[in-house]
């Protein structure tokens, strides 16, 4: 039965190539065509139930996005609700959206996106590995943001938010350690009123609701990205 | 009465010019002279009763130290304890303490410290001025820290540590947006147990025993400091 289900769920998947990739190693450095513009890519690594990346990309159709995550099921249920969102948004009959749904597991990541193809990278609650024998395994952790760098252009930013204080605490140390430039740091992102021009997770709704903080990030990581934030902070202080 | 009393402690500070130095400004260039060697000086900014610098100094016996604040009776009580405290390290018959207790309003501290005189600066629970208005009276503020850049030497750095999360969050800010390189972010010092390395503040004890974290951050401000901070990275690495 479950072996069904599960033949179920990747019929399901293989009957919306126009949304969900299943193999997406043959477009790395060939994304542009998926989505059959030049437009911006986003991405997110480890979109769970695919919230986030659904909200987003119904709200920015100038913005390509791609959420990634390696459960089949999660993939399922991202594109159910990737689907909502946009009949919703109701931007007419377009029936390409700016949105890809890819199974991947971020440990191959290096092989799915190309060097300058990506310009910004999300992060959203991902798993803290609170362990130190496990900290190789923080999506933080040097090892990760360098194999982001590689595929991060000249305008890239990296966006992480988490509830996990001893995460975004190792985060924090690991993007400085970098020689990275952090900016909006906030350790309780919605501690005045629910920034709702972020759009929330599922999980950060529901911590939110539950007075826990939220810790958010961002790094500059490209160097034209680098140069307007200069170019930002000088013009507030004049 | 109150007047007396006031003119009380002004002779008591005034008796003992070894350690306290009410008018600090013919001292700038000329630290090393009151000192009577060339050991290394550590300002803490906002020195409040003196325990965090007595027992640094009486720890440190190679860094001379100068604990700043702008109130005779904080300066009466800080000289008090600075005695106990190196009395019972007992390090025998040296009549000069490596301490210098300075009434200083910190707006003027440029009058007080010449260039490459100091090698650290601790700010310790300084004041959140919480309005938005006050963010310039903050000592994190860009305005304050390029005074302290002025005045710190190659190996300069600033040790920052507070219980209040906005003044953390604004001052990680601060020094990100200043290009400067910060290490060992802590979101919660002593949650792992009391950092007894790091001497602890009077503030400090009292909020850590009701289970409220405390927050710190070095940065490296002199150009040596952080050529040895990337020499430290590279060695933990390989």
């Amino acid at each position: 039965m479950r072996l069904r289900g599960r033949k179920g769920i990747r019929e399901e998947l293989e009957a919306q190539p126009e949304l969900v990739v299943l193999d997406p190693k043959p477009y790395k450095g060939r994304w542009s065509e998926f989505f059959g513009n030049e437009n911006p890519i986003h991405v997110e690594l480890g979109m769970g139930k695919g919230k986030f990346i659904s909200d987003m990309s119904s709200r920015n159709p100038d913005v390509n996005y791609i959420g990634i995550d390696m459960y089949d099921e999660l993939v399922r249920r991202a594109a159910l609700k990737a689907r909502r969102a946009h009949a919703e948004a109701d931007r007419g009959e377009t029936d390409k959206l700016n949105l890809a749904l890819a199974l991947v597991n971020i440990e191959t990541i290096a092989d799915v996106f190309a060097e300058d193809e990506i310009e910004r990278v999300y992060l959203n609650f991902s798993d803290p590995w609170p362990k130190k024998k496990h900290a190789r395994r923080r999506l933080t952790h040097e090892a990760f943001v360098n194999r982001y760098l590689q595929f991060l252009n000249e305008r890239g930013e990296i966006h992480f938010k988490t509830d996990s204080r001893t995460l975004f605490e190792f985060s924090l140390n690991s993007f400085s350690d970098m020689g990275l430039r952090m900016r909006n740091i906030s350790l309780d992102l919605h501690g005045e009123g629910i920034r709702e021009d972020l759009v929330l997770t599922e999980y950060e709704t529901k911590f939110v609701e539950q007075g826990m903080a939220i810790y958010r990030v961002e790094v500059v990581a490209g160097r034209e990205a680098l140069v307007r934030h200069l170019n930002e902070l000088t013009r507030r202080e004049s």
